[in-house]
Order: C-alpha cells, then sequence, then structure tokens
C-alpha cells in the first residue's frame, strides 16, 4: 500500500488523527529527502491481558504500517516484571509472547500489511552495558524534579515516588536511541516523557528524536473507563460474540451527549478508521434499524450529528458497534482457536487462579470439563516453573534476558509437561 | 601476624578504634566458629590524587590485614567517571590503577602483610545484568525520601538532587553482595547509607552485613581541613619532605587545644597507631627539644596531657610530626621513584594542564628542565588518548569497563609513545 501513495499522501497519513506531532521537519526529512521508511517506536509493558482499549494505538500503528514506516514495538517486560515482582520472571516471559500475537493478529485484523512490523523485547538491550553506562549518565544529569514532572502523568508520583518510577522516563528516552528509530509514538499522557527525551538526549551526545501523539480516548467501560482494575468493563480481545455483547450493553452512553462519549469516541477512532483503511470489506459503519431502512454513515460527522439529534439512539449505535467490533475480533478468535501454541502461551501467561472460596466452586460446577483442563494447565504450569526455579539464583543474566529463545525454550518444556 | 592472635585479641584489633560496629555477631560468628578470614570491602572514588588524610582509612585496613582480615579494595572509576564527565574513560582508568599503587605503597609503609589485600574496579560488576537487575529491584523498593536520606551526609544533597547521587546508596548496599564480603568499613559518615544497606539488602534476598566504622577525624589543613579544593593544604603521599615539612607548618595547630585539633589527631590516628603496629622501627614517638631532653611517648594520653599543659608545645609536635610522617612517606616515595610504570601511570591520570597565563610561565622559567618533561609526558599522553578515541564510539561496554588489562595495554601504548 505504500508504494501506492506520494510522499505527500504518506506524510498525511503519518500525521493524521494525532492530538500532537512535536518535531515534524525530522518525519518530514525523512520522507522527502532521505526517501525511506520513517522507524517509529511505540511501546507497552507486558502486564494484564491488552483489551479492546488497544485498538485506539493499534489504529495509529495500522496506518502507520500503511503508509509504509517501519514499526518497532517494545514489549517492556522489565517493567511489567519490575511494576509488580511478585510475578516471576518466566510469567513475564511468557506476557510477552502473548502481547506479541494478540497485537499482530489485531493489525492483521484490521487488514494492514506487518512485514514492516518489528517486536523487542525491553530485557534484549536494557540491562546491556552501553544501556546502563547510559542510564548512570543521564541519572547524572536529571534532579529530581524533572524526572517527577516528566514522569507525572504515567508514572504513579505522588510526594515521595519511588526510585523506578523516577528511572522510566530516562529510560524511556534511552529507548528511542537504542531503538534506533526517527519517532516515538504514545498517547498525550507520553508528551512531558516526550520533550524530557528530546531535551535530554542531545546532552549525551544522541539527536533529538520526532513524538507523535495520539487524542486521549474516553474508555467503553461504565463510566467512560476500561480499565484492567474493573474487569467487568474490560472487552477482551479474545471475548466471544457473546459476551461482548454483554460488555457493550453495560458501556454508558449518555443519549444525544457525543462528547466524553466512550461508544462514539471508539466508533469514531477504531471502527471508522479500520474502515477506512480496509481495502476490502465493508467502507461504510452499517445501522440496521427496526422496520426502517439502514442507516448508513461514511463519516463520523453524520453520525455524530444525527447522535445528537436522537436519530441515532444509544441502542442502535451499541448493536452496529457489537457488530462492528466482533467483526473485527473475528479473525483474532479464529488465529486463536487455530493455534495451540498460542492457547499454550496464554495458559503460563494468565495462570488460572485456583478457586478457594465456595463462591467460585459453585461458579466451576457448570463447567466440569473446563475445570478439569484449567487444573491440568495449572498443574502443567507449575511443573515448568518448578523446573526453570533451579536456573534463577545461577545465570539471573540469562533467566532475565527473556528473548525469543528462552521464552520458546519454556514453551518447549511446557508441551512436554502438557503430554 | 593473624596466625600469632588468638580469636580474642583477633576479635579486639578488628573493633579496635572504631566509633561504631553495626551487627557485631556477624563478625564474631566468622571468627570464632567459621575460624576464617573476615572479609571486608572499603571503597573509593577514583578521583583526585590521595592525600595524607587516607592514611585515617589506610591505618584501620592496615590493622584489619594484620588482623587476617580479607580486604576488598573497592575502586570505584565508574562513580569517578560519572562525577565529572569531562574526564574520559581512559583517564579514570589511569586514575584507578594510580590509586591502587597508592594504597599498597602506603599498607607496605606500614609494615604490614598485604597478601590479603585484593582491589576490584566498580566498572568490572557494576555495569553486569544481574547487578543491574537488582539496582532496578531496589530502585523500584526505595522511596526518594529514604534514598535521599540514606545519602544525605556523602552525597551532595540538596532539595533537588540529582537521581545519580541518590542511587550511590543502593549501589553501596549492592556492593557489600557483589563484593561477597562480611562486612563494610567506612567512615560514620556513612552510617546511614550502612543502615539502609542492612535493611534493604534482605528484601532482594540478600543477607544483611556488619558494619565498621572510623571516626571523623579533623584534617591537618588550616582551619583543621585538607580538601581537594585546598590543594596548599594538601600534603600530597609522594610530597617531598621539605613540601610536607612546609605544608604542615601552615597547619592549624591551637596551643594547649586538644580537642578539634587535626595536628593531635593525626598524631593519634595514623602516627602512634602506624607505631603500635610496626614490628621493627620506632617503638614510641619522640619529640627532640634543644637543650633538654626529648620527650618520649608511647600513649596518645600522656600526649594529649602534656599539649594540654604547654610542655609539648604546636611547634615541638608539628616538628615531631614532620619527622614521624616523613618516615612514612619515605618507602612510598622510594618506590614511586624506583618504577618508571608509577610515574607513565601518573602523567596518564594527573596530566599537567598547559600553562596558560604569563603568571605560570614565569613560575615555569626556574625550571626549564620540568617544563620541558611536563610539556613531553603531556605530547605522549595526547597521543594515546588520541588512539584510543578512536575505539570509545565502538566497543562502548569493552572501554567503560577499563579492568586490568584495558588500562594496562593503554601503559603499553603510553610507553611506546614515550620512547
Amino acid at each position: 500500500m505504500a508504494s501506492q501513495l506520494s510522499p505527500t499522501e504518506t506524510l498525511s497519513l503519518i500525521k493524521a488523527n494525532l492530538a500532537e506531532v512535536l518535531n515534524p521537519e525530522i518525519i518530514d526529512d525523512v520522507i522527502l529527502n532521505q526517501k525511506r521508511p520513517l522507524k517509529v517506536y511505540w511501546g507497552t509493558a507486558t502486564t494484564g491481558k491488552p483489551h479492546a482499549g488497544y485498538f485506539c494505538p493499534m489504529m495509529k500503528i495500522a496506518e502507520l504500517l500503511a503508509a509504509g514506516c517501519h514499526i518497532k514495538i517494545l514489549l517492556a517486560d522489565l517493567h511489567g516484571y519490575l511494576d509488580n515482582m511478585k510475578s516471576s520472571i518466566e510469567l513475564i516471559g511468557f506476557r510477552a509472547k502473548y502481547y506479541e500475537r494478540v497485537i499482530k493478529a489485531s493489525l492483521k485484523a484490521v487488514g494492514v500489511d506487518i512485514s514492516r512490523l518489528e517486536f523487542v523485547l525491553g530485557s534484549s538491550y536494557q540491562l546491556s552495558k552501553e544501556y546502563t553506562m547510559d542510564r548512570f549518565k543521564l541519572e547524572g544529569l536529571t534532579r529530581f524534579s524533572v524526572a517527577q514532572k516528566a514522569g507525572a502523568e504515567v508514572v504513579k508520583n505522588d510526594d515521595d515516588p519511588y526510585l523506578g518510577g523516577l528511572v522510566y522516563p530516562l529510560m524511556q528516552a534511552l529507548d528511542e536511541q537504542y531503538l534506533d528509530v526517527d519517532v516515538q509514538f504514545g498517547g498525550l499522557d507520553q508528551r512531558k516523557i516526550f520533550t524530557f527525551a528530546m531535551e535530554n538526549l542531545p546532552k549525551i551526545g544522541y539527536k533529538p528524536r520526532g513524538h507523535l501523539m495520539n487524542l486521549m480516548v474516553p474508555g467503553l467501560g461504565a463510566g467512560g473507563k476500561m480499565s484492567a482494575s474493573e474487569p467487568d468493563s474490560k472487552i477482551g480481545l479474545l471475548d466471544s460474540p457473546e459476551v461482548v455483547e454483554k460488555k457493550l450493553r453495560k458501556a454508558t452512553c449518555v443519549p444525544k451527549q457525543v462528547e466524553g462519549n466512550g461508544v462514539i469516541a471508539f466508533v469514531e477512532h477504531v471502527i471508522m478508521r479500520a474502515i477506512a483503511l480496509k481495502v476490502d470489506g465493508e467502507s461504510t459503519l452499517s445501522v440496521a434499524r427496526k422496520d426502517q431502512e439502514p442507516l448508513v454513515y461514511d463519516n463520523i460527522a453524520k453520525l455524530k450529528e444525527d447522535y445528537a439529534a436522537d436519530i441515532l439512539t444509544p441502542q442502535l449505535l451499541k448493536a452496529a458497534l457489537t457488530h462492528h467490533l466482533n467483526t473485527l475480533l473475528a479473525p483474532i478468535r479464529a488465529e486463536f482457536a487455530a493455534s495451540p501454541e498460542w492457547q499454550a502461551i496464554e495458559v503460563a501467561a494468565y495462570p488460572v487462579e485456583k478457586p478457594t472460596a465456595k463462591v467460585k466452586k459453585v461458579k466451576d460446577k457448570g463447567d466440569p470439563a473446563k475445570r478439569a483442563a484449567a487444573a491440568a494447565a495449572a498443574a502443567a504450569k507449575k511443573q515448568v516453573v518448578a523446573q526453570l526455579d533451579g536456573h534463577v539464583e545461577g545465570p539471573g543474566a540469562h533467566k532475565v534476558n527473556m528473548g525469543g529463545s528462552s521464552a520458546e525454550e519454556s514453551l518447549e518444556k511446557l508441551k512436554v509437561a502438557e503430554s
């Protein structure tokens, strides 16, 4: 698709649908003068299961891929591990694998070419001597107040933060250098980290990067939120069509109110953009109505107008979103269902907690087969972890550097344990 | 000497002349139950040239060696580099070599067996993956206020400190684990860092260590100071007997005042303890007087009594100290004079600044030979650095890890350049 775009069209697609672009001249220079793919970094800590909210950055990444960019996705496994040291390093390794699967499947679902999509594990370089030396240098140049302000919107930052949180903005700056990119992409909440990076990389001899910032979009859950801490509001990327429908029914969607409406925002920033990107498939958003012609939208302005006028009601909009979101999720579910490897990764990455309370037992009663499968998987995982734990104290560095091979090895062991 | 001491005598010598001992039971267990040499760590950043004040920790280290301890001296080259990034990594490597020479020579001058003396470069492990991972862990557990308080007396710590300074107490804790020691030795100003280490190492799975703390002794300079920022007050370990005499003449030494008197303190904590340790050589401090019998002291109490009564005047005390300090420095000077290698290290570690102002030129006029030598050395050094600089950008990690071989290599190049 990239080859079909002119340089101007490429630039336009790169900068489309964003809240802000910092140092756009860096991007212009790469596309207009250097005439090569723009290298873009986006990072995510590998913690809880990615949910439908992930489609917001994914949609921009899809556009960047469509514009011929080379995307480097940092799977920040080290951050994932350090944020919650109760999880083992092995577990976080499996989560990184899980994230890679989910992100790839999501982008394929949107229909973009992922041949210029690359995944990099944070642990593959963030523990290296060169990186550590540069971290020392930045730490020596950065005052407490500066680091605190840089991370204020992203890191848990009360008056007396942990040093770990203070160091993250410095690392995010260094990541731009070590991932060898032209620009970093992130949410508007990353703005202070991005300006910190632009100001400080040159102080240790590295060039400043450009920055692409996504709009902050209200969530799909009740009250406009969709966070991991509210599991019921979270639409999983592997949720069944029925579950998606049920969860969307609970989403807050005030009639006639467009601003701050998570359902409208999702339609605008995910569904409409997915439709715009797709060469084949549906080219409009269609809203079925009983005993009436369907409402058909090819742009968000008209949709918002109808919603404000209550022509498009919350019920109608939710039903349409349910259809389109399920269409988007269908290939992801299909890929998961067809991949025993991915399924094994899921079991290892998000082990089912043992039921302890009576209430849970009652719940399980309905599906004894499911319970038996979960128990078997948990036992297998336990065995693998026991095997792996023997190595943890010894070659610590190797275990930490849980790159492809290490996670694959673990997976192999898991398979053996399961059979 | 150690083999001649009973366990009780060993323990007594280990704990002698200290301000405080934390977790003494760790030391008791090693000596009484495990019956092996106590492993002790003392650290120093490799920055300016060590001066006579170094004899205060050296004297305790000498006692520890005499008590059969295994001493690991951390040459904190990374700290030396990060504290002043204007110095090149090569320069700091030469300084570490210089420190090693000076410390060895000082301890030999005191007459102790240095076969259990070991030197470790900070850069040899503080950039490793394991250490970095542990630093991440401690950073994740340590709040800003805790790190700030821990380093308050040692690190430059205003209300808004650099993150680099905040990280040092964490590293000093990890060093205890990575140097594999039983106890850490340091000045009383390290107390908060030591308690931080005892409280936090167990949180990441390591055992707490014991801590030996030296008294804080007033300096020898004017006003009781002897700092690198007041070059005239600093007695170099390689200063000539005449320079030592001249500098001591300037030292503040209020008649009859024992408390806070840097000259008395130096006699107490260096000269008298050196005399006590020496098997051969002088066994008393002798103060020559004109037309009178010399005053002879075998303990500090009598000396202080006489000083308070003005029987021992500042002039007499200074003359005696000049004699004894020069006796202590003589073998260090002799070793330096006999070692072209050490001389080459000095040239590379502390390059002579080019005279730029006219005033300096006038000063130099008196000794054209000295000036020519300095110019030649500077030129040689420049050549070496130019050769080395080519490598800096490339294999950064290797250059940073300026262990024995790297510094030796540089030295070889220096020799070639000089010949």
